[in-house]
């Protein structure tokens, strides 16, 4: 007979979940009541405003997609990608290469443009695709790639889009909340998000928005999209709220009172002193890690102050530092992926884990880990 | 500035979600951990099991998805479906036509079975459909219509889609927990449930297995699917645990905690008794349906005893009393659904909503709202 599951404490210093405060968790045990219930459709008015708050945008198109970020993803790709639409996609790391993926299976011409995993995107290299591609629709590229660490330049990459005649979509799945995020001031057509990371909210949500442009390019499709649960113009139907909500599928609702209250402590504390704490703990951590002779992967000024890629040194068994870590001392740090793997660490400072006493704890575990102390 | 959700108590008896217990509540706000913790993933084995155990299978491809119902089904469709697949759909309800919608979608040849809303399958045509299309590779129904509350002979559907080489594919998010599921034994090739029905959680996942037959199927397809975030290949990656996990999307770790805690609840009861708990309940609500005159949509034998649909009485108002319930008494029921909107009222009595008292409380207030006590 199996027996109820209880998770042990962990500090969440991985790419992601990064952890969640008491208050979240709270939230989502409040009695679940019906998706259809007039109150229930207030909180989801409320909802989105909140939305709208942290995206820094006015789009009318911006809900909270039922599923992980890579659902967040797939439904953005999916609802602006016919057959034979061409996308060019920056590629520096996994969740670029995720959206050539998804991007070829559903009838794309896809077009890579590579950068080495660790580096932001080559802006100047985006802008001689675009110049080679002048029939391209729409540019996809990664804000803060989880896989690495790199901060790329998203207002620079939405520009050049809309100078092109392309949508831009962002994968800002790790930055919302952490560094700046400025859907309207940047115009960008298409964003996706996660809750697990500077929101510190249960994984399983994908805030989207999308902008009045790429709303219109979906309403001038000549198919279906290919996915009747991602397709915005029915979800639209449920989150819309004009002239009545009609049922599309069961909102999650118990994960949404979870989003709701993480972006009210967003709120409280105000959105540019959470990117200013992730700043100045990113500068803690680095001093620690400089202290313990970990090299970053990334090149200063494209470094993510919230995910932090070090340099396995030399001789170091990855698998066994990292095992020492969550089973001596409790702390969970990522490893690489792809062709990162055993090479890199990966070390988050997302949300309520961004704090002083992370990085203190971090630094000793890490010491002994080490074998330094 | 927005304020924290305080959702009303509510008694919920529509067609999902039904009431939550306070324990899959608690279960749900345990601190996070990661996706990758080897703790979870000694709990997703675990929870892999209870899921096998209420499906009554040893398939090893059972997990949950990590969305709701619809996701579920759009998944096991997407994953079984190539452009030209030919699909039969049996349609006596909103479901059936869900899955002919997005099978179109998926490039499928789709046949539809139709049958009056609020009937079961009638499986004499099915038969008929079968032998009428020997090229036929999916047979797909639903066994219990959420949208009208009639239950199908799932048995029957199978064994005739095995006889024609058919895989059988089987939406069951109203049917598990609620009445007998037997996946093994009525050789069901693919089905997927949801967790707001008569597991008593709160929306967002969708337990899926899938038969070696179907696994078999999938490993043969020619085309990718066409989805990757849905691809069972991928996602077994992560849930097959043979051989490590390897990240392929974040779990929605505490909605999983919550899953597998209302498995435990099933498990205690026992899964014939929660069976047996619903038919008695059934009955009881049959004997107040009647006193109050109000009349069953769907014929008996064909009735599931968890979600009752009942005409409206002439001359009343349907949103009226659906709202005095729901603001004087706090008691949720649902509304009709497509072409019974306005036209019947669909009563649950799901998981923790089935109880006595949960009849007794309504039995008072459709009283008082329909003006008969």
């Amino acid at each position: 007979m199996s027996k109820s599951f209880h998770p042990p404490r962990r500090l969440l210093m991985g790419p992601g979940p990064s952890n969640v405060s008491q208050r979240v968790l709270d939230a989502t045990a409040r009695p679940t009541i019906g998706h259809l219930d007039p109150e229930f459709g207030a909180f989801m008015e409320d909802l989105k405003g909140l939305l709208q708050w942290v995206f820094r945008t006015e789009n009318r198109l911006t809900l909270p997609v039922s599923g992980p970020g890579t659902a967040g993803m797939e439904a953005c790709l999916a609802n602006l990608i016919e057959p034979g639409t061409k996308i060019l996609v920056c590629r520096n790391g996994a969740f670029g290469q995720r959206m050539v993926a998804m991007a070829e299976r559903m009838g794309a011409e896809a077009v890579a443009i590579d950068d080495e995993w660790g580096r932001a995107v080559d802006v100047e290299k985006v802008e001689a695709a675009l110049q080679a591609h002048p029939d391209a629709d729409l540019l996809a590229f990664v804000h803060a790639e989880t896989s690495t660490g790199a901060w790329s330049d998203a207002e620079s990459l939405a520009r050049l889009a809309r100078e092109h005649g392309c949508l831009s979509l962002m994968d800002c799945v790790t930055s919302l909340g952490g560094i700046p995020v400025e859907i309207d001031a940047w115009g960008v057509d298409a964003a996706w998000a996660g809750t697990q990371k500077c929101l510190s909210c249960p994984p399983g949500l994908s805030p989207v928005t999308l902008s009045e442009r790429a709303a219109q390019r979906i309403g001038e499709r000549k198919t279906p999209v290919q996915s009747w649960f991602m397709d915005f113009g029915l979800v639209m139907s449920y989150w819309g709220g004009e002239g009545g909500r009609s049922y599309h599928h069961t909102a999650p609702v118990n994960a949404l009172y979870g989003l709701h209250e993480s972006l009210l402590v967003l709120q409280g504390e105000g959105l540019e002193s959470a990117w200013q704490r992730h700043r100045d703990n990113h500068q803690a951590l680095a001093d620690v890690l400089a202290q313990l002779d970990l090299e970053f992967l990334v090149p200063e000024g494209e470094r993510l102050p919230q995910l932090n890629s070090v340099r396995l040194p030399e001789g170091v068994d990855d698998a066994a530092v990292r095992g020492e870590l969550l089973e001596s001392h409790g702390i969970e740090i990522g490893a690489g992926l792809g062709p990162l793997a055993g090479k890199v660490w990966r070390i988050g400072l997302m949300g309520e884990t961004c704090r002083v006493e992370s990085i203190d704890r971090l630094n000793t575990a890490l010491g002994q880990a080490l074998g330094i102390d």
